[in-house]
């Protein structure tokens, strides 16, 4: 079966979700700077969304260029990906809106962590229907950053209840470390 | 006439679709506990219809890969299909936001039933186009889960003025039923 | 250049105006059939512009297909023509919101026409990149039914100020006489 | 590192972008002229923005024409640019809401100066990777028109305090001046 499909849909939904992300940014009434000053925590947690959508589709795009064909199984671990990262935006708009406190950055975490996971399962999968000597296997590899990853967010949204901006920094440290594309796949492909 | 643009087209609202139900989840003012559980019951009916979405998605990708070439008629049966898919979003929202009564829950297995027939219709106009002895043909066959799940969305509607939640009980089920990729045709690609 | 950017862009464009037109049908607070009943008129011309996009998204795969090749004149004649289809949803959600009063009705037809002209100065944009003697020029003729259409247009939109009725009715039959894909493209392609 | 999923997905963001604007043209509960007008100074801040997008999207089109692979600094600089441009909309609906005052103005500016360096960063990255000798560092020579561009944003911002349609005249001076697709890559390109 072929993977263009499975990559043009969720190029798709990746596109719809990085931009509809934008409509909580709600256009203000007035058009003095104060109305927009209130827009800023709006703002920053679209910019860092923004970055953490970019990270997912720039990882979604490695590891399917290194994948060779997809099954039933694949489709569904990519459709469970997808499913969390829809609710990215609900979770920035919330945490947004309400300044960055415990319940809706916890939250935040909750939705990242979710995701972080169903990579890992979409990333096995992958690996599972294409051989553990496969290039895409030995890519992976033990796959640290994933799941270093997915360990941060779960002490991101137990701190949240501590100070949220505790967990916002640690989201804002995951989002370094995954800016710099996936050098395990790059470096084995070429 | 290539098929391309057409899987092309479908994708792309299904999609959106998929994505945009994902706003019926609207951002509550709230930041305590409460916002978020008052938000359950349209959670709940989104997963069923990500899932739902999900699976259209998934049989119409196996099914126009089977194909080899498409006509005017079996774009406007694709056109019929897309048309009630794109009311999941709004029956879904409906039926959320009044946490699952007659009604709403009657008019979701409507949009089912009606995106039951209309995938139905295609399948038929894309078996008629190839020939009643081609691959597509033989792996359809007598469409019996097809016919199942249509019938089973009628009597959900019926028994939602009994209660709704049989009906969201049989929605679920045939969800279940379809989760796993159309196997006839899966099997026969091979 | 390659003709594939444009038709993924024009694909793009055309499914998102075709889904968020869905919008417009918000869902309404209450659970009886007096709450949907209500949404009926919004719902109807959601159903017209659902088919007239249809068909421009059909004529539009159809004009592309028999096109070999595009240059920067032919980009922005699409979009130009994209422009005025993606006031189709406002329009449609104007119309359907005031029950088909006159001045919408003039309005939706105005949206119309503006997009059969912008349809027409792309097919002339075509044929002058392909040469008159081109598969493409020959196929299109003289092109009498895209100029009918837009004078039908013309004429429901003066035929609103008298009984907006008209104007719909008159809609319902040019979207009758382009349901039927473009016969002259498909006949000479095969 | 293929091209195509970058081209795919800046399609689908550019899409989404440039049909998202369309909501803010919000459908008025009147049905007379009034209501309409009304939405004049919304509707021309649509179109500029309408021709602008475009613009990205056709220079886009070319630049990644002329490039041959992509690396993951490309695909940042690029979703660098993508950025910017979702930020469009929210500019557009505010400074037509406000019917073009000062801050709204300047504000719409500092987005298009900041997508201008964006797009500069990433025809930079682009002419890095490729090499100075290549097809495409020769097509953009020293980029007049992108570094004029910014800087008329950049005096536009400043003079929206002096009078806001002054910087209006400059905003529709770019765009024409960019309407016409670059032909110094379209010339070394045939």
């Amino acid at each position: 079966m072929g993977k263009g499909r499975l990559e043009a849909f969720s190029d798709g939904v990746l596109a719809i979700i990085i931009t509809i992300m934008v409509l909580e940014l709600k256009v203000p009434h007035g058009d003095d700077l104060g109305s927009l000053t209130k827009l800023l925590p709006v703002f920053i947690s679209y910019v860092l969304s923004f970055i953490y959508i970019g990270i997912y589709w720039n990882n979604h795009h490695h590891m399917l260029h290194a994948a060779q064909h997809v099954n039933g199984n694949i489709m569904w671990a990519n459709m469970h990906l997808l499913f969390w990262l829809s609710l990215v935006p609900f979770a920035t708009g919330w945490m947004g809106e309400n300044h960055f406190t415990t319940l809706p950055v916890a939250m935040y975490g909750m939705v990242l962590f979710m995701a972080g996971i169903a990579y890992f399962i979409l990333a096995r999968t992958l690996v599972k229907h294409h051989g553990s000597n496969s290039t895409l296997a030995q890519a992976f590899g033990t796959d640290q950053k994933g799941k270093w990853s997915v360990y941060i967010y779960a002490i991101a949204i137990v701190l949240a209840f501590v100070n949220p901006w505790i967990s916002m920094a640690l989201y804002t440290i995951v989002a370094s470390i995954w800016f710099i594309p996936d050098r395990r796949i790059a470096k084995k492909m070429v």
